[in-house]
């Protein structure tokens, strides 16, 4: 965090992933205070914008521009800065400096959490390079001899995969539901950002309530809105419960 | 938990499990004011008696009285209550009637968490199936069918599987690591009731330094003192980190 | 199958269990002329029942003939027979008389797929002993030496488990959607005979309509409703796709 | 398909593999009128030659030329068209350009199900480098915006892996046998275009008939020969068996 | 090892299993010397003689003394002792009196090694069954408390699972392959000495020849006929290789 | 080996992981005749110099000096030849021209062993990393068409793959403890030789204690010092224990 303000990072391979897998989390922290910023390291372009080209004349940049600017006004309403990468899609090829780049980003916002891909997903191969990618950027960040000049006092924070599409099929076992009802009209505001995937919005509606109703039988408190998350690492506590 | 105060439930196969496996966040959390309760499921009499059974002269009912003083006084050193049910050992053989009074004991201290043992282990038959007995009360406990008369208003909590004695011999991958160093006196004071075993207080002091270290690494926050557990069940949160 | 007619068997814990997990299969198949059968083992009286306990003077026969009325009812919109065993709930205890009896369903029934519970689910001790039930009957139906005076012709079917509550915690991991768009309607009012459940009506038909869109997406064909399940044996094609 | 053909591709990293691990599934589905693609991205030409390059005087493009020939012959056997990328074996190093060519075979032959290498093998690092890369077109060839003036009308399909050499220490574990019976000797026919690795012909013939005695066991209808297959995807299905 | 023999132990829950799956490992550590003690659960009575119940007027006595026949000469050939539970099969029911027999066993055999069934298989619950109750037998025998009056100076051994039918549904992954060349001819022996499974004698004889032949990729040295083990332990060594 | 002398090789991504996870096992060999052969793929320059960092002026051509020289001395110690690749780290970014090397390095070596990292460890993407690179050569250097004109006569050794900082996170089950007690002072002199992080001498002498109790219990006969190791391949053996 920057002075006593505490951040949280998302990495998503195109847009859509953090609206629809990520969107509770990022309006809740941001109502919280985090400073919430997401990198979205393509605009979807080939594979995650299948309306676009079935317009007449649609280009490349037209496209990205118009996914660029969906994703832009969705994470306003979220309230999350957002910095694209604008490496290409289907496949994500990601350079060298793009890595640079992330590292840079990781020391400078010390989040205390990182959303991202789950690390294996058989139907899309641009998610798990993601997520290869915001890992090995988070453990670059810590190694003194990387541009020692920055003076680095950066600790790697936990990292949080975010559900795929098809949970079972990504060996995806979440171990977090968060809560995220009082910030539900937000993240459907967000879905609406999204208007060519509109057949989308009800599916992960349907994802938010089972996912808040299984939060609810967890921990014997009723949950209507859940986001479901399954960490990386062990976490260091005080108290168990 | 009765009134206001949370309460904490431990349900180990033998004495020693209690001790070196899950001292640390008996003693921790009976000095921040929880009420610790720990059933002890056998007295370990046959087999984790081996310095007992040298002795000359032991009858089963001498051993069995040896090992419940000593858990008497381990427990009392944590700051926790305990019950035994004298189910034998190797192999630990759990009645009807020791399922339902486990029940009693759930829905009476309405723990807000549960230790117990890791759900494999092919180092020793008791502890799984005392982690089966575990879960199979846990479980019930919540049956509005079973004993309808007591009003059952009572949610099942979370369980965390203490650290068995080859971890990744048993499938156990931590998810937690608890930092016990204000209270690592006291366990080391636990210890030092179990006579018999004294050639496993250094190797469960140089677990609980190396834990600390891993929850150390894993937060960036040094830790002296740790113990590990793995949670069966996702947490409902209502923030991230 | 006798004669001609192929036949399915349903295996179940509890009545809600064939109606939320296999209802579209079961209609699904009757409606294809399938004879379909359903052995529940037990009333679901303790631990499925948790509205029937709120109601003042209510008793365990009262309660179980409730849930059998229900199931009853259930089973006949869906089109199949159903069959009670009996067995306690929470836990679910089962008999070698039992057992005896499943074992000649399967011999009689000759069912051409069996459908039961996941072989494991940390939230409910009596699904997977249902389904370890099952496997053990459906095992023992084809020793040549069991009842030899039946002169068995029975050949062991392939086992489906239906979709757990919540999957991933299950270890499930589905690889067949089955389409049940064409008898939704049947069994939502099969859900309707199970109204102290309401609140899970809405819950299964979201997990149909996501299940759906996910059959979809793995066949390039769209439904609108779909059933998860997951085989446990290979199965031996004649062709691949 | 094109028209109403059906098709299957089948994605190999050497010549030998489409031969001993799926020549039965090829010459079945040639006879039954699909369309069989191979696509084979390598010769083998040094790490599947041993017996080639103990020949005095022998070249790499001679060993290329030979192993090209033996393959044509097979997939001729077979019933298969056959395209080489002639990409490096040991290791086998893909371009761009190879991907780019792959996505577009996957365009044009629109192949009901895609038979490839076990996503793991830790004695052959060819293997699982040929399925990532066969996923990866299978992927890429549904964008919408990868070359869309192509218009895009393809369903990605099942993937079948099929079987490695040493089956367990690849984690494969197969859920489809095919009954390769009647095309058996057809299949045999390949294996003699092989002559350098005669020593695998008998190899293969066992696996064939154990694995058909297996799909008997899983079946109870008789088979002699088999082949198996692990596939990726949950199956959209209509009925269940 | 009684003085400085030493000695294995077998424990299968039909005569076949020994037959099959360990008949070259017994065979050959007989010939080295061992003594070989084989304890054979049931008779395969039910589950294990189709063929025996195709005969007019069978019953089960008759068809247990024809099975015990056959495992003795079986078991002659091989070299080693068998001492039979007369459990029955399908399922096998093992009492605590068997428990405390085998735990004898143990102690008086003092095996370096047991062999035993995988501890998971699908197709058949009598498998599991027999290894779980070989490694409860195996533990309880180090208790010191256990029948103290019998002085006990035994180590628990490494424990070797056998091959199932079908390995990888039992997730059955071998870390070991015993080269049984030199057996073979009494291993094919014994099989004869069961002629009412004739039909498994090739099988297993392809599944000797396809491990033998995996045995000599492993090591790169030729191997004919090998039989294929997974270790449940570590082993303490005291050089690599 | 060359001759008659056996051989091992080490391949590890920075100089601390050959003292910490397989000093032991180096001394040991190499006390025992072995030729020991490191290949040490980076300085450790960027990641694991934190210490060096500190120091004021310090620039990566003195930190790798630096490092180099410990690593040298550290090798010394535990008498093995050491090989510098000066690939970078943080990432470590192998080229073809380095693999080529190792390839020529294990036909040269002939290695009896290979130890090198566990295959996955999210702490640390080095790690596996040199592990996949010692794989890839490892099974290239086989590939008889690979520089023909060496005449290879190497067989691929068994990979062990040693103990990673947190094992349970990185998926490793150790299968082999390998008595280190007599080569216990090499080791910990090697460790003095790494003065920059002095604050792990004493987590890995608490390491090697807890391992060598561990291979006490499984063997039966007491071990001071072990070092953990996980096979990759099943062993080719004339005799199971």
């Amino acid at each position: 965090m920057s002075g006593t303000q505490k951040s949280g990072l998302v990495v998503t391979a195109h847009p859509g992933d953090f609206v629809w897998r990520a969107g509770g989390a990022i309006a809740l922290h941001a109502k919280l205070g985090y400073r919430m910023k997401i990198v979205c390291l393509s605009y979807g372009e080939r594979g995650e914008s299948q309306g676009a080209w079935k317009q007449a004349g649609m280009t490349l940049e037209a496209c990205k521009a118009g996914r660029r600017a969906e994703a832009e006004a969705a994470a306003a309403v979220l309230g999350a800065e957002i910095e694209f990468f604008d490496a290409s899609d289907y496949p994500l090829r990601l350079s060298e400096a793009m890595l640079d780049r992330l590292i840079d980003v990781y020391r400078e916002v010390k989040p205390a959490f990182v959303l991202t891909h789950a690390v294996a997903d058989p139907y899309n191969v641009d998610h798990p390079e993601a997520a290869r990618f915001a890992q090995e950027a988070r453990i670059i960040a810590q190694a003194a001899g990387h541009k020692p000049e920055q003076g680095v006092t950066y600790a790697a924070p936990q990292v949080f995969q975010f559900e795929p599409h098809q949970p079972e099929q990504c060996g995806f076992k979440p171990n977090r539901i968060l809560n995220i009802t009082e910030v539900w009209e937000t993240k459907w505001k967000a879905f609406e950002q999204l208007p060519a995937q509109k057949h989308l919005w009800h599916y992960y509606e349907r994802v938010a309530l089972n996912r808040g109703m299984q939060g609810g039988r967890n921990s014997g408190k009723a949950m209507t809105y859940g986001e479901a998350y399954q960490t990386i690492f062990p976490d260091a506590v005080e108290v168990l419960a």
